[in-house]
């Protein structure tokens, strides 16, 4: 059994990063948590074969927007394809909005979206762990249904 | 907002940790992750004043019981009370069976159970992240319907 379908269902967010020439990605990701209340932090997981890997070696912020049901298609997406080859913003039609403590721009879509910069980053397994500081939160509504992931296209809804 | 009202539902799951002396104790935790898949490795986060986290600073395992929505009552006990003044696994009846490769017992209940070794444990903020690597998994039922948690008493349930 896959960790995925043990520890499960994930909440969703898209995370966006930046390289250092400025060019931004987004890649989605369930495998994240909040860590801390207040100052808020939170983690999340990658592999280090992914566009965002490289980019947040390069800048050290990201910035993490909390996908709500609508956003199932665009999740799917930013999941599937590379950033390398693939300007995911578009093909998934995600509007961007400027950030104003990170490089890294927001997604307009998301219900809450938060700025961070990056705490800790270290391998363990096939994954690196990622720890960001929220430097600045976005809440564009207070009441949202959340996106939830399982594995492959298993996507449990709430009641 | 709570980030904890921003970053839902949860999985749910009960750490069970044991002192030097060998005295156990069980958490609630629902701030967790999963990391890698091979091998596995999860996260949770756990504020320091528990009786937990003493436990973890002496004796660097746990083992981590996934809640199922069975689990619901057992839950909110080992949310609320103490290790310090109370035995959780009575108060909660809780039956605990031997792990094989750490010292911490795990969960009969439990539908799925991993031992686990701590690689990792970092403040952040208000809380402690903490990182552990699975030696052993114990798998009792694949199917299961997991206990999630979004914030005080509000357990969302899945459709």
């Amino acid at each position: 059994m896959r960790v995925s379908q043990q520890i499960f269902p994930r909440a969703v967010a898209l995370i966006v990063t930046i390289s250092k020439d400025g060019e931004p990605n987004v890649m989605t990701a369930s495998f994240l948590m909040p860590i801390s209340f207040e100052p808020k932090y939170l983690a999340f997981s990658i592999t280090p074969t992914r566009h965002t890997f490289k980019n947040l070696k390069e800048v050290k912020e990201f910035t993490f927007n909390i996908c709500d049901e609508s956003m199932l298609e665009e999740a799917k997406i930013c999941g599937s394809y590379s950033g390398r080859d693939t300007d995911k913003f578009k093909l998934a039609k995600l509007e961007k909005e400027s950030s104003s403590q990170v490089k890294p721009p927001l997604l307009k879509k998301s219900p809450v979206s938060f700025e961070c910069r990056v705490e800790g980053m270290k391998e363990f397994g096939d994954h690196w762990l990622v720890v960001g500081r929220v430097l600045k939160e976005h809440v564009r509504e207070e009441e949202f249904i959340p996106l939830l992931h399982k594995s492959g296209d298993i996507f449990p809804r709430l009641k």
